[in-house]
């Protein structure tokens, strides 16, 4: 099942993808809602959205939306393949580099991806991201599957002049609207076991900054919901990126390859999807949101 | 003016408290609600909260709640006392280590502090707590103080094993109910500007832990407030914890002190209120859970 927020006509509703048709599931199941806040939380809601039948609309029709609107928590890997670690000159460790976004980082695909006023540094990073369904604490590694409501696309801006200033990554990875979640969230019945085994790449136009596939994780689905429910208690609709392939910007030689404002970042994940954000300068930015 | 959110004969409110009395706003004004979110957004309903009168109760009948019940963003400050920074080891930087915890990772004064299954390093950290009011980005440093809605204290439970696994500290700052806020919020012009100058202490029982002032903080609340405004969007209840003084346990010499179980560990800051919570293990705080 692909499943697909965004605003169609005005008014923004879940939808079910197949092919270019999209059902639209808020009118057909009005509990449904206008993200996927209740259906992470209802499995029942779930599985009659899986039934439900009615007149489609076409996907080019609609614009996407954040699958969820208020996420309760944001958990990033920040190392999690190893030659993404070698080239930020990390050793290899025995735990993930964890860190956390919040709801302002966030936008939907398609959005603009803003390059703040302050820093030139903007980077590209390619990840797959999890959004919990039944939540936990203590999940077992071999029960942690059971736990996930869908598989998305993270196009995840990342400033790292911001990332560097102390030992803590936050305010680079913070700024507005630079993290883009979307467009559509897979249900895990679609994919290979952990989302495990697919290709992923970033780009910009023709040029292809990251190419790796998700089985170079070291920390796959199923182990990084162990190891995050062990410290914390994840809640339906809580959202983890599962860390980036070698190529960022930041490392190449033998000049950096930062995003410029003019250019599409498209991250694209094998089953998954294309989330593609425009790069806009914030001075620009703020005259659009003024508009 | 002292703001309590808790509960009294089994119903949550949101009461303004003069010594030991306590005045219920909620059924005053039914628009406060059971915490201080509408509050924080509004600032005519806080004006209104200000000329509320009626017939009070005692503040001893009532059990403290978190101040709100689900702030959208908490931001924490790493290293901000001179003294603590070169207890553990670390440069003075020129700029503040910030990571986030999840609300999960929260909660009220008088609720246990709980010490994690996998782990006997729970240590104490003794901080001021700022609870936004005005939202905003870009917040010059001039002007900071007016977007800060009231103070609180915030008794800042670290798992030291897990926060230095790896270089980010996340997960030793999100075990699930670690972090205490609370008792009472108290508004700026109860407090000396910035609340800087008030005696900040913890202890378990006579023996004294920590003991600093909030004068000695590095970056004081409006330098922080210009700091993360300048990477993220503020809104209305967010909260941003500034650091602990030194004297923490993984630093006491000869040996660590970390809290065990059947200890009540206190923090107090000077007008603003005292936030003491029972140390439980793990395994009994999931029985009293089951109960």
């Amino acid at each position: 099942m692909r499943y697909l927020v965004g605003t169609h006509h005005g008014e923004q509703s879940v939808f079910s993808v197949n092919g270019d048709a999209a059902l639209n599931l808020t009118q057909a199941i009005p509990q449904v809602g206008s993200d996927l806040a209740a259906l992470v939380a209802t499995p029942t809601l779930a599985a009659e959205a899986a039934r439900a039948t009615g007149n489609t609309v076409p996907v080019a029709d609609i614009t996407p939306s954040l699958p969820i609107a208020s996420p309760g928590t944001i958990i990033c890997l920040g190392l999690n393949y190893v030659e993404h670690i070698r080239e930020g000159g990390y050793d290899i460790p025995d735990y993930p580099a964890l860190f956390m976004r919040g709801r302002a980082s966030l936008m939907a695909a398609g959005a603009p991806m803003v390059r703040p006023a302050c820093s030139e540094t903007l980077d590209y990073e390619a990840e797959l991201m999890v959004i919990i369904g039944q939540g936990g604490r203590h999940i077992p590694e071999d029960r942690a599957l059971e736990h996930v409501f869908g598989y998305t696309v993270f196009n995840d801006g990342s400033v790292r002049e911001y990332q560097r200033k102390t030992h803590q990554w936050t305010p680079g990875k913070n700024f507005d609207n630079t993290g883009a979640v979307g467009p559509c969230v897979v249900t895990p019945d679609a994919l290979p076991e952990g989302a495990s085994g697919l290709k992923i790449e970033s780009r910009v136009g023709e040029e292809i900054l990251q190419s790796s596939n998700t089985e170079n994780m070291i920390w796959g689905v199923a182990r990084s919901i162990a190891i995050i429910s062990e410290y914390c208690t994840l809640a339906p609709g809580d959202h983890i990126a599962l860390g980036t392939p070698p190529g960022v910007g930041h490392a190449k030689k033998p000049d950096p390859r930062w995003l410029r404002p003019g250019e599409t970042v498209e991250v694209e994940i094998e089953g998954i999807g294309l989330c593609a954000n425009p790069v806009v300068d914030e001075a620009d930015f703020s005259k659009v949101a003024a508009e």
